[in-house]
């Protein structure tokens, strides 16, 4: 926790917080908090600042915030990406939140295991808990929207052309003869397919929309390894 | 398991390998291997090629190899990483095996925690097998060199000005003035602080062994985003 996430509700007075729960007892326990420290804080869709603990005990942390900077830049990206394995699931939300990602489509594919389409993790509130975790972790305070499409060629069809569209539109593709290019400066669309990889028929529906195949060298990656690799090399985070 | 990483001794004939225990449970399991079907296998240190299944029981998997083409170009980097935390060690060791990198320096540094020195997973079979695991990955043969420093100031001082030379050699710093370059086309030694980043008398001492300090963003992020974000970021991969 980089940076104390705080929401409308904890607000007792103009400048006065009242957090509860987990990041009091985190405060307490691994930041070391004491009437006097000062922590980086932010208003979860709003500024960033410091926050001086008043008091804190095992129930309440108090803080006075002043919130006088704005949060960082947001990515200038669309992410489409194919629904990872349930294991990998949070700490890949928690890592492209962390990077700045702000726009995020969860897609099915021909080799996402349909079983994954059952999986608890999938709730918005718990997708909002690793959303806030990676906000935490990047010292940030903007949301991401994350968008769930568990059909393949609808969403293709008739939504991605129009995100595409005035984007560097790319979809992440071992077999492409293209290399992925470098720090491009312009906005993105970025599709990444499951472990194993979109299908051909996949490739030529998602080019069909306006993207191009492009590869990240021979090897195979997982997507917590691929995804801040095509986004580290695209971006300037 | 995106490829099967054959030992010297599986050999019981010049083409035929006799594969015992994890491997052979993986590709009975999870590759679902039947007598006929074919694998991509590669010898540690080795060629890569493919196997054909020709037996396979709970105790062994049997396959004709055939072994022709070198495994993927190394990656021109030398990297200097602070020790991780415990808990993410296994997923860094196997992330950078998987991206093919060569040469992992673990350095302490003074936020790394003292008791991370004492995590079993330092051991060298320890480290062995997720280097295998990477490989198994990232489809390659060659392990990486992974060297143990617990002692800052001699490693900065003595050998890493050595490793630096003739190569771009930097610091990631989140509070450098200069971002992260693109693709630089050359060899490079990175140097990667403990979350909390080095402080800022080990920063001058790694500048002073030739070490440009760059940023990547505003944003804090775990090693295991940072690291695939600068090794995607810089090299192509």
């Amino acid at each position: 926790m980089n940076l104390i996430l705080l929401d409308k509700d904890d607000f007792i007075g103009k400048n006065r917080v009242r957090v509860p729960g987990r990041r009091c007892h985190h405060a307490r326990d691994v930041l070391h908090a004491v009437p006097g420290r000062t922590f980086q804080v932010g208003l979860l869709g709003g500024k960033i600042g410091t926050g001086a603990v008043v008091a804190i005990d095992g129930e309440f942390l108090e803080m006075d915030v002043l919130l006088d900077k704005q949060p960082p830049e947001p990515l200038s990206l669309n992410l489409i990406l194919a629904l990872p394995r349930p294991k990998a699931f949070k700490r890949v939300l928690q890592g492209l939140t962390a990077l700045g990602v702000k726009r995020v489509v969860l897609l099915n594919s021909w080799r996402v295991e349909k079983s994954y389409w059952q999986s608890p993790l999938l709730a918005p509130l718990a997708i909002r808990q690793q959303l806030l975790l990676g906000l935490e972790q990047g010292r940030d305070t903007i949301l991401p929207t994350v968008e769930i499409q568990p059909r393949f060629k609808p969403f293709v069809e008739d939504t991605l052309p129009i995100l595409a569209a005035e984007t560097c539109a790319l979809v992440a593709h071992p077999a492409a003869s293209c290399a992925c290019p470098a720090d491009i400066g312009q906005p993105i669309t970025l599709a990444v397919g499951p472990e194993g990889g979109f299908t051909c028929y996949e490739i030529e529906q998602l080019t069909a929309a306006g993207l191009t195949p492009v590869h990240l060298g021979k090897r195979s990656l997982r997507v917590e390894t691929a995804l801040p690799a095509l986004i580290g090399r695209l971006l300037s985070l």
